[in-house]
């Protein structure tokens, strides 16, 4: 299933994208009231099977009259980020800032403050004045489905509740201006997340996804997450080793090379640039820089 | 005021710390069910006026017949941290890694993820098996009182709703392994916070507080607020920079030298031992590793 958080008539409400169909099935009737962050929280196979059973009954509404949310448009914990989690792209960060580009030998974990994310065809601000050098970063995200910690790495699926797109929008100059990369990372607007999120069922481990971006039509990012420095099981055991895990959290693992400062002369977005992420079996998620 | 969270016959609920009167003045029937999220997201002269008004009615409670909680139980957004904002503890770093110690030139911005904070008298987890270096970090933590972005230096005041300890508890082997310090920050129980927060009327800008830490009774930090490199101002007119900062946000503003890392050999804490953290003017915040 693909799980959308989306406002028709000024009501932001929660549904299911059918496929096929270009249209969404509201979730309203059969769960009131209910939020993202709840449904993930609180879904097993009794709601799967109720919303199967239902599903001819449920409101569906065209996808052209409603405004695609973020699926967890204000993630409370923020996001927990990988960085360097592709080969290609430890290469060019590292000739962008002529260090060495030594393969990380652990995971590089860090942090997105998210004040609201960016959902699909809502913009990035630019943040003129403030920052010279907006970058994109194609990541496919993990959504945590139960609560878990010292999760062992043959156990890990069961913790997972589905895959979005992330465009971990990085202001570089403040990214390296702080040594620790969390403020570059936290600017207001820079976690565009979306379209919608995918539940683990359609897409199992080991993930070997596409895993693109674009800018304004042309094709900077281009890998597959089988690619992975680190993968998915590692990551989620590792991280969890000592630190609990929560429903709705939200894990960005990493973004492959092709980003505007791995280009000589640099290739920053800005305003009026159209980003393009696209994962192989989740979709796009486009965004404008405002 | 001094205001904390604490559990009274099972009941989570705010008060007022009375000065020199060993109890606390019960809010819940002037504010009924407010948290101190709540309480400080709304808080001005008109709840000032009314809690002064009918404190006389309002119920007493030994401190004695109380479990203190940290006055903000679970930081919605995790901690905001600065690393190295005292020079003596700068050398201390450098000569641990055997690296060289600049002063920083800007601000190192750095998160904690936070499961539950650990309340006064609480206990924090050694992790063992996980980690050999937990170390102590005792710290001013700015609790932020209104929402803003972009905050002027001159204005900063404005913003703060009151000031706490933290006892920024650190992961070391994990803080190094990872690169960026946010795992190693983040591990579970090990943000003490409190014992309460005392608004900003009682301690004015420029603070200079004495600091210090005890470990089993030995003194090891002691230091005092006017030594910050960046000072209050400062780091919240510079954070704020393309980020809002929310009621509630906690910025821990970094601590002095003498942490565990420093001595040689290191002095790491253990099971069992007592860890004191004291701010002139806030108090004692006290916590035995288990």
């Amino acid at each position: 299933m693909r799980f959308a958080t989306f406002v028709y008539q000024d009501c932001e409400q929660i549904g299911i994208i059918l496929d096929g169909e270009n249209s969404i099935l509201c979730l309203k009737e059969l769960f009131p009231g209910l939020s993202m962050m709840e449904l993930i929280a609180n879904f097993n196979s009794e709601i799967e099977n109720k919303i199967n059973t239902m599903k001819s009954k449920l409101q569906r509404i065209s996808l052209d009259s409603i405004i695609l949310e973020s699926p967890i448009p204000n993630p409370p914990r923020g996001i927990i980020c990988l960085g360097k989690n592709y080969k290609d792209h430890v290469k060019e960060v590292a000739k962008a800032v002529e260090k060495e580009g030594d393969i990380p030998e652990f995971p590089i974990y860090f942090s997105k403050l998210v004040d609201r994310c960016v959902g699909h065809n809502s913009n990035i601000p630019s943040h003129k004045g403030l920052t010279e050098k907006l970058d994109y970063e194609v990541e496919l995200a993990i959504i945590i489905g139960k609560e878990g910690k010292n999760i062992p790495m043959d156990k890990v699926e069961d913790y997972i509740f589905g895959y979005t797109i992330l465009n971990d929008i990085s202001v570089r100059d403040s990214q390296w201006k702080h040594s620790q990369w969390f403020k570059g990372k936290s600017f207001n607007g820079t976690c565009p997340m979306g379209p919608w999120i995918v539940s683990k069922d359609e897409l199992r481990l080991p993930l070997e996804l596409d895993i693109k971006c674009f800018v304004n039509g042309e094709l900077r990012q281009n890998s597959n997450t089988r690619e992975f420095i680190f993968d998915i099981p590692y990551i989620i055991s590792d991280f969890s080793k000592g630190i609990t895990l929560k429903p709705g959290d939200v894990i960005a693992t990493g973004t492959p090379a092709g980003v505007g400062m791995g280009f000589t002369p640099p290739k920053y977005i800005n305003s009026g640039d159209q980003v393009h992420c696209y994962i192989e079996g989740i979709g796009s998620l486009k965004n404008e820089v405002l």
